[in-house]
């Protein structure tokens, strides 16, 4: 499958790799490329620079948002919450609709430090705003409540057993989604569909805990289990 | 040991008869005590009436805020968010002033129905504003990600063994509710100390997946576990 992948940053990179290693063919999608492939700084979060990682995964192409939407049969979306409209919006809508765009992304405000807060939350959430912005693609957040490498090797913590939420409107949509994470590793018991796009209001709040036990356990290769 | 709850629903009951059942002294704080004790009907949550469940639980004694605050040695909030502030405030700072008040509440607004948004969240919270509100008193946020059934008896979902996140700005009083929940059932090891009472709002946050993950179960009676 072709798939394009919005944002060149740490879950984007772990994203691409496993699509890659499971067969898919994927563009990423930048505001500019130039700019993009120059990069040789690493991050903050211990993500080798771009321009290292691109060396190195030379089957992933690189492209503008707009190239890697037209391009994806199916869109991930990996950008920084706070940028994912923008980046939607220059992607332009006839390139979203009637697909799939799974979205990872979070709203988190970094402006003050750590913990973030975050930039749209409690009465609507990231997920509503890009589902009621692009009416005709059919969003499903899921994978945005946890560390990107357990994305896609949830057995790395407590042999593959915990909970990832999703959410969305459209249940074909969310069918897929849910075959998709199965190819990660997931288990269909541990994949917990609340409903609609607006339970996001609820997977993107749970940030808001998730920063502070990061803070506290001081990494992030930690899972939730909803026991009953 | 002399405890104080303020509020009589759900919650308060459940943490009173705990604590006659493990041999502590119990007055329940209410705003208006015989409009109170004149209720006879149930709850949409399936309660019944204080009338009835007051007539059952003979050694626990019903007062004014004000008067449940003085006779307790420890404090504990059970009212529901919205009303938190201005129950503590009927109270008197000097009757709350160096006692330990256990902060069980979640500021949930049910005004445009369920599931609930937050008064507060993201950028502050009600533990906050309640520590803030009344300096002196040594508020530990607890409790309050989970139902009131499992508050006392954690065994009711797998073995016990979940998670409960506390949180407060005096570590001496931290040890104590720790200790306290030793005796409702609570394994130390589940018991997560995030830090200062600012880590309220990522507890509180997470009633907004809480809530949405209680619509799709249709029970309260499940729990998460962080695994590692």
């Amino acid at each position: 499958m072709n798939i394009g992948i919005f944002g060149t940053g740490g879950v984007a990179r772990t994203i691409a790799a496993k699509f890659v290693s499971l067969g898919h063919t994927v563009t990423l999608g930048t505001r500019n490329v130039e700019e993009t492939k120059s990069r040789t700084q690493g991050d903050a979060m211990g993500n080798v620079s771009f321009q290292e990682w691109f060396g190195k995964n030379s089957s992933v192409k690189l492209a503008t948002y707009a190239d890697a939407a037209a391009f994806g049969e199916l869109l991930v979306n990996a950008t920084s919450g706070t940028g994912s409209l923008n980046a939607f919006k220059s992607a332009g809508e006839k390139n979203l609709n009637g697909k799939i765009l799974i979205d990872i992304s979070n709203p988190l405000d970094f402006s003050k430090g750590f913990p973030p807060s975050l930039s749209v939350s409690n009465t609507d959430s990231l997920g509503e705003q890009i589902q009621r912005t692009f009416p005709n693609a059919k969003v499903v957040k899921a994978l945005n409540t946890l560390a990107h490498p357990l994305m896609v090797n949830p057995s790395l913590v407590n042999n593959g057993d915990h909970t990832v939420p999703i959410c969305g409107n459209d249940d074909e949509a969310k069918k897929k989604v849910i075959a998709l994470l199965n190819t990660f590793g997931w288990k269909t018991e541990n994949i917990l569909d609340l409903g609609d796009i607006t339970n996001a209001r609820g997977t993107e709040a749970f940030l808001l805990l998730w920063v502070r036990m990061f803070g506290k356990f001081q990494t992030p290769m930690f899972q939730f289990k909803i026991v009953k």
